[in-house]
């Protein structure tokens, strides 16, 4: 039985979700995070073994033909996908792991038995912020931006069968949201027969 | 539908379950407790209508059979029972509310069909600390602390049904912890179809 906690976390592009979980990785004790493998080119910046494994398409089929992801999925025409063994062996560690997927391998996870996971999405304020934000980027043409945005509604649709919301409007209250949510789940999982054991209490 | 959310927290008595409550509630916004009715006589600094609504025997069995409580238990030989009728005001009015009772009128509720609330345990680190905490208060007898001490065996049992475990070693720890809960299960709320809609995301 697993001892850590995994955490699905989802969000259209633009709602500060990376910037959100670096700060949260960047101090918080116990937690880790899946790099995922993708078929996407590296952005400015993006190392390899550290943001993505940046993979080929057919290295990616080859992978997922052997069962070895969790969940993967099809995002603006770039496969992406998670390690099943990495996951798995830092969760019996008794990590906990942050997991950065979409709304469509998150339905996977959520839809397999098997896998416990804690989900969270996080939702820019509005539709009119978010445009701003992904102009305001730079890295991406309009024609990305406007199917990004098309995707962010239909994402959108999705939030509601996620355990937790986040409304991203001011990221250091962002920010505190998800550490109080993450703070929660340890306490949450402080309970269950598989967790930290109840304190002693025989005299 | 209601649209607050109904936090209910139990403890062994010299858990630090009333500090930490006051502490809470002396600062958090859109936050109230419920004042419980009891036939117990009050200590020394406690006051009607604050810390309980003080009422006698005759009282309580009259309302207990007019159905006017939510739940209600038997503790150390007095009668406790929360008011139906104040709480579902304060929950349909939006505020989250905190009900502080023992384990048995806690298993009413979650039993209950139709009231939906989040079980909440704090625990003391040991018996032994416990035992010293009792002592040190020094408004109980030895025979009162052993019958204490003795319920806080029982009642440890009935932890790991509740959906998280706060363990209170050090007060401010343990207050933060609380308040973490709190505020993920504003995020939990904040999805559902009955809390705060999702932000507009039209264009």
């Amino acid at each position: 039985m697993n001892k850590g906690c995994l955490l699905v976390v989802s969000a259209p592009s633009g709602a500060g979700k990376t910037t959100l979980l670096k700060r949260i990785l960047a101090d918080t004790p116990g937690i880790g995070f899946s790099v995922s493998h993708t078929t996407r080119a590296p952005r400015a910046g993006e190392e390899n073994g550290v943001d993505y494994h940046f993979i080929d398409r057919q290295e990616f089929t080859r992978r997922r033909e052997a069962d070895d992801f969790l969940e993967w999925a099809e995002v603006h025409g770039n496969f992406y996908g998670t390690s099943r063994e990495a996951v798995q062996q830092a969760l019996i560690r008794g990590e906990d792991i942050l997991l950065d997927i979409d709304v469509q391998g998150a339905r996977q996870l959520k839809e397999q038995t098997g896998v416990e996971a804690v989900f969270l999405f996080i939702a820019p304020p509005s539709a009119r912020v978010l445009a701003q934000r992904l102009h305001g980027r730079g890295t991406d043409s309009r024609e990305v931006i406007e199917l990004r945005l098309e995707n962010a509604r239909r994402e959108m649709q999705e939030a509601d069968w996620y355990d937790y919301l986040v409304v991203n409007d001011e990221l250091s209250e962002a920010e505190g949201l998800l550490r109080a949510i993450i703070t929660a789940e340890r306490c949450r999982r402080r309970r269950r027969p598989d967790g930290t054991p109840l304190p002693p209490f025989d005299s």
